[in-house]
């Protein structure tokens, strides 16, 4: 199933849409929300096969519980959608319209309603959405779109498998021969840069490389700084493949690590094991963080864990559901997510190990195999 | 003036962010505005210098009216902004935490209070957030934060001068000696993106190829469309320099075009130089719409120019002021916005000249210089 780029390909794959957008309604009929709205970003992927990026034009695409889906659309973007016509009714609108007006006009029966918003939705337009059809609820859309998004199906893990594979490759690469001292983090993202769009892992993709001190700040930003002899090094990096992300992190040490290091590491990738032993159905997602928490904290190092252990991945880097305490929802086969337990010893050094793992009907498959090791490298 | 890309550098830039913050209150307690809410976004850039990128873990700065700004941050990316900590202060919150309640915990003063939210902070939040916050008005702060950005300073003008060469080279070294024929759009934006990181325009640009009838669709997404002979190719392309943006259009033909293909691009040249032309202090921003708008309407081509001539262009490649129909605001000196005005014949072909320009005292500075006469190839 190909997402369309452009105007009259992909008829084909309407069929999978019209399913989603009836999923949907179901789920909402479920939860008691009469509308759901969805601007740019992945769910109108998911739901509409439309690749647009968020601007400050509006498009909405609106699934009605009771009533056929329509999208409000830039006129000068309209004929992208050409394939679509058959899915949604398609509602331009010019330059100088409102297009909040043009929703709140086309919802029909809102006065009373429940409205859920895609979570990336702009304030700004939700504001003044808000404005326009005063006499309803508006809520986030996370609980819909996550019953319809969580659970992969087996074009989406086929996708997610590749693109693992993917940053497998990247990573066995760069790491056999790789030579890390005096050159700076940038230099060497920049050469995984180079190595994901060798795999076809173009664009917005994310490339951690975080050194020495710096490898204990989880979301390091890749800096000049030059990485010496007794540096540990966070990398942390995917792309996007046919609309699904790969992630994977894997820590070096430049140079003999001392026992320190060696203890922190070797924590962690117990940590990383444990959490993947405790996937099963049934399994709550708090399971799974406590699971290498507990590995974690038994070895004295509970205090350096400072994230949860996974986030759900699939056309968002970050999406449901996330592997965190507190969340009792129980895992399901076909649930794609990370397992990413790390220490952080501020000023010393850190260590993160991620594979992305799916639920299957009796525990898991790994998405990841690169080596995980410790790898001395100069 | 740089931004800090990790924690530790930038120090000296803080002066900068405190000077816009303290600008940000000014403007607030004229619109009688309590807090701004800024998330994420080149919003945030601008006022704080911290580049992050929106995630499902809020991070919020607030500036109030009438007291010291601070900022919301998951504990996990706390240390990127330890070259801040002069200027704001710091709230983490944990894994488990709730951001939105922690965040109404620190806005004293609020019932009664209008709160202003950057526009493109999430929806999740937003509802979150007015949850927490209930005897508040919430509005988008897009009439504040316009107020601040849109008047570039003298580093911004640079940055964006140095940005529209490096498009101008891009675009001269392509199309010297440039063959089309026969490869597809994606082949050849990839080439031009290949061009783009060659003048160090790296990240998440944009690169728009519409060939045929493609062309007529303004925001075409470029597909795996074959190029032939009688072609029109429409070129919309741009990236990021030092956090601003590039962004020009050029139209080629492939092979000798008609007399119908002539007119329209001598049209759209024309039009393109009539908007150049009204751009001076006090012209309204809708005075130069109507300028490239009233030469295409007396060519008849009125009801094929279907977009806004123009938008505004600094941190976001979309931003005030937009050059709209109805939009009385006036120009000052500072103001960087486009002036593309195009000719869409759905089916047919579309043209597009895109420059750059900057509203100066006494007329404009264009910052793309890359030719503008109609170049024909193979």
């Amino acid at each position: 199933m190909a997402i369309a780029d452009s105007a009259g390909t992909a008829k084909a794959d309407n069929d999978v849409y019209v399913q989603r957008m009836e999923r949907a309604k179901a789920e909402m009929a479920r939860q008691d929300v009469e509308f759901l709205f969805v601007t740019p970003s992945s769910d109108l992927t998911y739901l509409l096969g439309y690749p647009a990026h968020a601007s400050e034009r509006l498009t909405l695409l609106c699934v009605p519980r009771d009533g056929e889906p329509f999208i409000v659309v830039p006129t000068l973007e309209a004929s992208r959608l050409e394939s679509r016509r058959d899915v949604v009714d398609i509602h331009r609108w010019d330059e100088t319209d409102s297009p909040t007006r043009l929703v709140a006009q086309l919802v029909e029966g809102a006065a009373g309603a429940t409205i859920v918003v895609s979570d990336q939705t702009w304030a700004a337009f939700l504001l003044r959405l808000q404005q326009e059809l005063p006499d309803t609820r508006f809520a986030p859309a996370t609980g819909v779109i996550r019953e319809l998004r969580m659970i992969k199906d087996a074009h989406e893990i086929q996708m997610l498998r590749e693109a693992g594979a993917k940053a497998d490759t990247v990573w066995e690469e760069f790491v056999s021969g790789a030579c890390l001292s005096g050159r700076t983090e940038r230099d060497v993202a920049e050469e995984i840069n180079a190595r994901l769009q060798a795999q076809d892992l173009p664009g917005a993709g994310f490339n951690i490389v975080g050194s020495g001190p710096n490898s204990a700040s989880p979301h390091h930003m890749t800096s000049e700084r030059v990485i010496q002899q007794g540096d540990a090094v966070v990398f942390d990096f995917g792309g996007l493949w046919h609309h699904y992300w790969c992630d994977i992190t894997r820590t070096l040490h430049v140079g003999e690590p001392g026992n320190d290091f060696r203890q922190v590491y070797d924590t962690v990738l117990a940590a990383n094991t444990a959490a993947k032993e405790a996937v099963r159905p049934g399994a709550s997602c708090a399971d799974i963080d406590r699971a290498a928490r507990d590995v974690i904290e038994a070895a004295g190092y509970g205090e350096y864990f400072i994230h949860r252990v996974g986030h759900g991945l699939g056309m968002d880097s970050h999406e449901e559901p996330y592997m965190v305490a507190g969340n009792e929802l129980p895992l399901q086969p076909g649930m794609v997510f990370s397992d990413e337990p790390g220490i952080y010893v501020p000023g010393e050094h850190g260590v993160r190990i991620e594979d992305i793992l799916v639920c299957t009907d009796d525990g898991y498959e790994s998405f990841n195999h690169a080596r995980r090791d410790l790898v001395v490298v100069e």
